[in-house]
């Protein structure tokens, strides 16, 4: 457990003022001196950026699951800007505040009945999220500490390293095609960089979901650890990928992506009409209620 | 057990004739009605087509081992035509009807001591059925009830899903080199997108053959079952992958195989002559003269 | 234990001599006969071709740790195109004389406080060996009897088949990045297509070196023996791979590697320039400046 920062300052904000705030029930000593700590909220995020050790931790905390709206994208594109600019940041961990859940992906919301131009808009943030997070020079590490479907395990893929709580009530994958919508070329070639092009395939057909175990297995995630480590073993982690030479670890990130990365950044405006031709058709409109539909059934 | 059926009717009929038939030596009641059968059949092939679930399983049975000929090619394209544009058949099982094989694979006879015309004919079949089975709009499942190798092989891996019989006399592989000749390259990316580019290259570089048990490992066959148990699995799986939205399924695996598909359809003409110019060597006739009557001494 | 032999001639020499060598402190009788034998040395290569079975081992012993001087690169390059070019050479054992180490990789005092020209003229070399190993007619296995790092581990996936002594003391990997060099897209792509893309990516992110144990179990290498029966097994792994029809074998090798030898071939210029550009800049060379002391301390 360790001692966590809430401060309410617009993201661009360069003050420093630190308020203590009681985690998790418990007020913890700091290991690091608060002098040496640069943190900002907006609303529904907040960064602990330890400028000791270079690792910035965004804590994402938009209730209740973190769903990824057009406004929630925006204010992350802005914070990975800000940290990417930002020579004292060398590492980024994506976390999640909310309980049992790291990202729930898209939100629907955003997807449904909404014109052209605003599902154009939406779609533009998601690109710009997915090509902050994959081509980002600092190292990033999603410290997956709850179920990850969809768009949030495409947060999870970008990163150069995922650990995830061991928890079989949590799940990972890009389960579009379960909703009637279809994961565009980028998000699948993410997966293929990562599990191969066989797993992706019979992932995406069936829109899978898997448990921590079988996403582990087949190198979804990277490691295993309990629950209340995540956060702790991501740390680990990044301090021994902090002490690789940096210039040719970035040089050599960016060989591993760049050819993926180029493929969206050369067809931005095309991938955008594909989606919003899609997302807007009668069909998927009402593949999307039903889904929503579904939801409010089980929860009630 | 289920009730099979045996028509010898003309494969463009739509008569639907019902005939008893027994299958294995017992007579079992069909779980599904008649009336909702479309069933027909060529000389070599058997199709039960059932309207209430939307599945055909196509029974391949040309003696004595299902040898992809001119003539069981064709069949089998008109058949995968034919299912192709019926909206009411969605999944597609392939199987054997023959005992411990499901397809020997291309018929050698058909490129030994052919003209150059009849072997291009040949090899235009054999990129047909690949382009109609790789880009089928329906779920393909492949029943492996007996040994599968070269261009059964082939057929097994342009289905969605592989289900084979864990008996170890069984074996299935793209043993091509084994013969002297070659596999084209869409045999290999269709082998790279199955079990990745490692594995296909020490598979046909040695022209391996593997056992159900090598098969499973290294993800050239999805599942192992009893051997009295594959057709049953593949129906069970077929349920599940219906369950799926049928257009994002369809729209996804058209985006995982669409650049292996356009590489062959825009370079049909040039792997025909491919072919044509090696098959017809000198060299190559005498490597499979030796094997066909390598082949003749085993059985003798 | 076989009978070797040490034959100081220039390695264009077309001579047969054959003096006797003790191996190992011992003496024994080989099984094939001399007069079948046809061996060549040059100061730091030892060639054994065995001309009954079409086998040559290429033993490299370059004192201390068979370092990649452009001399040696040039060495080898030259009895690669011989055998190459030998009609009676059909298959190539690459192995260690020295003990503990494979090959340690480039030379470090190649890369630094060299003149650009200097630096283009190795790297040159580094390409044309890779280009005639990665696109050997041949059979190629690596007996790798010790530490195969960065350059070293390049010349073993470069090979069809990878034998590692099972030592835990060994390792091998691309670990390039922690010199602080990078390793370049043609490294990159024969690793990719050895381990797939994400080993790769975090392997040479982190330039991890594997224990043989781990390179196993991700692919690396293809199987471990004990250390005294490297050289055995990997003629014994020769033999079969010999038995494949050859043409057919060296056809679909071609198949398998042509679009990786081909992008390089065609930018052969700009990876040279791009190599010295990066490797005289002021700051690449402080890293191996520092990169040399460790090791001097470490020896200390």
């Amino acid at each position: 457990q360790k001692l966590t920062f809430s401060l309410k300052i617009a993201i661009s904000s360069s003050l420093s003022k630190i308020h203590l705030n009681v985690s998790h029930g418990r007020l913890c000593a700091s290991s690091t001196s608060f002098s040496q700590r640069n943190n900002s909220s907006s609303a529904n995020l907040k960064v602990d950026h330890d400028q000791t050790t270079g690792v910035a931790v965004m804590h994402m905390q938009s209730p209740p699951v973190n769903s990824l709206s057009l406004d929630f994208l925006t204010e992350i594109c802005i914070t990975l800007e800000k940290l990417e600019m930002d020579k004292g940041c060398r590492g980024l961990i994506i976390t999640s505040s909310q309980p049992k859940v790291f990202s729930a992906g898209l939100d629907i919301l955003e997807m449904y009945g909404k014109s052209p131009e605003r599902c154009g808009e939406f779609w533009k943030a998601v690109q710009e999220m997915w090509l902050k997070l994959y081509g980002s020079n600092m190292v990033t590490i999603a410290a997956i500490n709850g179920s990850s479907p969809a768009g949030g395990c495409l947060m999870s893929i970008t990163c150069d390293y995922r650990i995830m709580a061991d928890n079989p009530r949590y799940s990972i994958g890009l389960n579009e095609t379960m909703l009637g919508i279809v994961a565009p070329f980028w998000f699948k070639e993410t997966m293929v960089n990562t599990v191969g092009h066989r797993n992706t395939e019979i992932s995406l057909e069936l829109g899978l979901l898997y448990k921590p175990a079988e996403a582990l297995n087949i190198g979804l995630v990277d490691q295993l650890v309990p629950e209340d480590q995540v956060l702790s073993a991501a740390t680990q982690t990044m301090t021994k990928w902090l002490a690789i030479p940096e210039h040719a670890r970035q040089i050599t990130k960016s060989m591993m992506r760049k050819s993926t990365i180029e493929k969206l950044r050369s067809n931005r405006e095309a991938d955008i009409q594909n989606f919003v031709n899609f997302i807007t058709k009668e069909s998927i409109q009402k593949s999307l209620r039903m889904y929503m539909e579904m939801l409010k059934q089980k929860k009630a």
